[in-house]
């Protein structure tokens, strides 16, 4: 079982904060995220301020494309992303076409998606997925449980790299303890403290003494 | 039933390029749509110049949002959209908050979507749903069939305001005969044509023709 990575999601409205939110953390993630919102709000500018930044960290442009996988994802490329998420009611046909242009792709769970689906990625040639908490979802009072670790447990025996995210805090990592979750995406738990630094520093710490 | 609206994609992947194609057809399309592909390339900014060009016509940004729907929608509405567009695969929260900031909501109708699901986004107070045929599957070879004209007169029965869009050119449009279209989408079947204008107004005309 592999040291999960840390990856900081920036769902900011306005380039200039998540690039204020960024160096502060920059240097102690893995991945860094352009949140759908910041792609949105800001388009691929966002992306390529990112790379601009932080030559050498893997970038992810999360876009959660439902279609145009092609165009969508070659734009996140030029603009520096290495990987992009599609999501997950999209078709195999605009995953393939995304998988093309990208190093990565994620694809982005949400809804009634099905583990028959999830055979259907797999053999399009995709390894990633993300097991979400919708933040609307978080906002409503819904938390993590044991069906959420189960699922997460039977995507990863299927062999698909796991990374997890929403509402995620320190205190929650030990829920995942013996899952080989591949990443741990955070946003507001990392960036909306008093010292984001030290809070990205104790979420790897946190993640070393678990998983190292 | 009413004369179904004319909505025009813009789905450049470059802002100037969407401003020449719009300064071509806009006076004669009922609703403007920033893309995805747009949307995802310029930011808001995209939204803002269509506003600022055409302070009248309804303008749709095609976000396809999945999560963070309160924030995506107010965005749009900042930047002077009217409509947005939700993932049919987003949690009712989502697409609850998305509906709180914007006049109204698309549901983006991809994979394998229900009319159980349906009638919980109608119950959600979501009338707007958009009929794809994915620009991916359309690429694959796909096309409009009977049984996506049923699955568009049940919707259209349960009271929808249905949308379709996918690969759409004026000699496609007869298939619709008879059917309560809410608008036709067209992007590259008006734009990428030797006479935008012209094409705008014969798709109005064949309408009209067929509806009137």
């Amino acid at each position: 079982m592999g040291l999960p990575k840390l990856q900081i999601a920036l769902d900011n409205d306005v380039l200039s904060e998540a690039l204020y939110s960024i160096t502060q953390v920059g240097d102690e993630v893995d991945v860094i995220e352009a949140g759908t919102i910041l792609c949105l709000a800001e388009g691929m500018e966002a992306v390529r301020c990112l790379r601009a930044l932080y030559p050498d960290k893997i970038i992810l442009a999360d876009t959660k494309c439902a279609d145009a996988g092609g165009t969508v994802a070659k734009n996140c490329a030029l603009a520096g992303a290495n990987w992009m998420t599609v999501i997950c009611c999209a078709t195999i046909p605009t995953m393939k076409a995304a998988l093309k242009e990208v190093q990565d792709l994620q694809v982005e769970l949400y809804g009634d998606w099905t583990f028959a689906e999830a055979e259907t990625w797999m053999e399009a040639g995709l390894v990633q997925v993300v097991y979400h908490q919708s933040r609307d979802a978080l906002f409503a009072g819904e938390t993590w449980s044991e069906v959420d670790l189960n699922k997460i447990r039977q995507l990863v025996a299927m062999g698909f790299k796991v990374s997890v995210t929403g509402g995620l805090e320190m205190e929650t990592l030990r829920l995942f303890a013996g899952i080989d979750v591949y990443a741990f995406i955070a946003g507001r738990g990392i960036r909306d403290v008093a010292n984001p630094r030290q809070a990205a520093r104790e979420f790897k710490a946190e993640i070393k003494r678990i998983w190292g």
